[in-house]
């Protein structure tokens, strides 16, 4: 189903791998609802994932960038506007990388090395987005910047190790550049909260069938899928939504205002 | 602009006032998208408004209810499904009113009965609303209920006195129910936290001016006005949102998010 | 043990059942802390309690108070300055019934009614017995005043019915009064959202089993006794923590930050 | 005022430079109540400080660490068990330093490399003691660890840069650490949220006075002073609160929970 609610809106997707990405369905719901966007990832992850047929789908310019470079995100402004004619209205980040989860090392025998690592891959790259699109004036008045986010960032989840650390940080980037870019040009920066989500990245967390389980049973209405993520998201790029910002949202069938479900209560038994 | 985002839905709006009402202009928004309604409003506030004109630009059949009254809720419910012709996807609870406020009673000398009231008023009448839906089951699968907060419900304001445990009540029905309805049928419940708005209600609090300009300064975006408000409910009753419930969502440009603003800090000075 | 934490401290505590009710607990620790206090509790379940006992241990008089009752509450103070010598410096409520829950009402039945009287009982009592002492000027500079809580008031539990509301709203009074009486005379009004608990109270409600045990092994340090909620209520009581206010203080063993734990995961295998 | 509320349990106390660190009077206070205690700083900060009249009168050794070497907090714990004789009961984390603040960065315009050596300084540094801890067994049972906050980890405010998302970080941290060190023996880990604090740290931000006398009118109970934070913290390592834990407990006179105050709304006239 397309409405058009993206008419005539330029846009960056940041993080679409395969099929299964929030992402990867964010670009296809875009382009659907009639925006037009580039895509970009970080150069080792495109060479693993199928972007192309994406891009073809889409009838985007892939603009690879590590996040996590101010002069590639730069060239990623640049490239975008360009191809896309004038300046941004919404981008997406939708990056997150943590060594310490992907070599199972737990809470207590973090490596710090790897710990800044997922700060600056998984957080910071959110504010360098928005602090060099900041300085080039790329994005248009009455913009919009959603991040993804996982509730990691408020609750404690033993495998998720210092990827809760980078979520609570990506969450007060929201909120500190929010109020900035609210001020300057009326952009709006929010994070959504989603639902643990089969995708190819979240399923690599140990433990992750339990908790994707668990929250299924916990929410009144299930964990949210990838597609309807895509879908909320586009609502939050759209003009229906304009005065929304510095917000963390739970996209997540109402696990985070759930405190115990009859499922889990049968389980307790 | 009109994206047919409600084509097919068939909605319930209660609380229009006048033409100042967030309800007056979600009824016309809705109506926009694609979506039949019927209007509902008290008796009482009916003889004051000027509902018909909406009716008539909306073309929907208006049904007195008193919200705290379960029998004129079923008849609500009934004479909806009636008219519209089948269950009801969407419902707006947009009600409130307190005795305390009105007669600027400070919050060291509540009466009590008028507190009850209130309550009542405020707050009960939203899980009648909804209760007396379940029982009926008049509330279409995947349908969407929305009701309208104040950030008072979770921080102090000294004129705000017993509306704000009113709104922290109401928001508390909407955990509850939202939990309830959604293991039932689908069905999502989450309030909207709106800006302090200028209608009519709105503006008989005293103190108003002061805190509207304050939350104005404060606010990333400025204050949120009705018409947005109306834009971003719709986005709620949309089948874009199926996984948001149970939230209590800021629409308030970012006032809930802000410490200091730099023009609170300018009058410190 | 005990420190004088209280010494020279003048209290009202309501709501001491029998041994197991955490009021009774806090009664004996104000006590040994070195404070002179009187007990309250309504004439009903008086006359069903062991509370002479208690009053004799701490010698102290019992003052019988229904706490839905302006003049009932009037007499309490009075009294209690009366017996005491002085101006209170504390107050614990300790006050909740619904008699939806007692009849196990699924929240999709509820008595409207009862619901109103569990309102009246259980929050909006917190209210008239801070406007009473506000109004005759009772409690004394710098006093503390503490509520009960439960977690209810933040998320969803099926068999919590109304008292979800609740508590949410005696949460919200707490806020609301606290800023009143903190411009007023540097008193503390504050919410202590404690653990289910073993008590006749929290024993009646249908699957407390389930969820007492839920909690325990979600908690980082399982849950908290009643015993352990009464030191917390002692040091919120003394001079201690002065500037703690409008706040809801978890005594939860980290139930509230905790996403999943090792133990749950493990059930979901 | 001294209640022996320590009285026989070991501490650190990091942080403390001046006669204003809140450090410095949590020093002062454990000592008076009962505790022995080491004292730690980085080195450059103690060639600054006044630390050895400190020591002195709190009869504690100084043991010099920079927070962000494994190593140099190895042999904090070490020489402070020796020093001590036995493990460690509680410990305070109270550090912070960004280069981007002292430099007067905008937050468009932050410098990268200092923005991670925010992080690393102000926010890792508490995984890293609560990990050295772990490793080497040095926290004793139900022992107690704070780390000092501020609101601007849930709000915005323009001056506080990254030391937001440090402070975000950080209280994450306690989430993540508390349940792990809860589940291993016991020990409880909480941030306390502090009123702005005529500090030496805190009177260098720019704006410092404009917000210290903001947060003073809109505080029900003014700012909680440096002081007044020390006996809060003594409460927390003391035995009273031993199933307090995971949370962020404000200690700001209520900010966190005021709307708007009089005294604002005087202002905006």
């Amino acid at each position: 189903m397309s409405y058009g609610l993206l008419k005539g809106k330029r846009g960056i997707i940041s993080g679409a791998l395969d099929s299964n990405s929030i992402a990867w369905k964010v670009a296809q719901r875009a382009k659907e609802e009639g925006a037009i966007i580039t895509l970009t990832n970080a150069p080792l992850a495109m060479r693993m994932g199928e972007i192309n047929k994406l891009a073809e789908e889409c009838e985007a310019k892939i603009i690879p960038a590590d996040a996590t470079s101010v002069e590639d995100l730069e060239k990623l402004y640049e490239g975008s506007m360009d191809a896309l004619g004038g300046k941004i209205d919404f981008v997406l980040h939708s990056i997150g990388m943590s060594t310490n989860i992907r070599k199972n090392r737990p809470y207590g025998d973090l490596n710090y090395e790897w710990f800044m690592k997922s700060l600056d891959v998984s957080a910071l790259s959110f504010h360098k987005m928005l602090q060099v699109a900041d300085k080039m004036d790329a994005i248009a008045d009455n913009g919009s910047v959603v991040a993804l986010s996982y509730i990691a960032a408020q609750r404690s989840f033993p495998d998720y190790t210092d990827m809760a650390q980078a979520k609570a940080m990506l969450e007060s980037i929201a909120r500190s550049y929010g109020y900035h870019y609210g001020k300057k040009n009326g952009t709006r920066v929010n994070t959504v909260s989603q639902s643990p989500t089969k995708t190819t990245a979240g399923t690599g967390i140990s433990g992750f069938n339990a908790f994707y389980e668990y929250a299924n049973e916990m929410s009144a209405l299930g964990n949210a899928t990838a597609d309807e993520c895509a879908d909320y998201v586009i609502t939050l790029f759209s003009d229906l939504t304009k005065k929304v910002t510095m917000q963390n949202l739970f996209h997540d069938g109402g696990f985070s205002a759930v405190g115990i479900s009859e499922e889990i209560v049968a389980r307790m038994g």
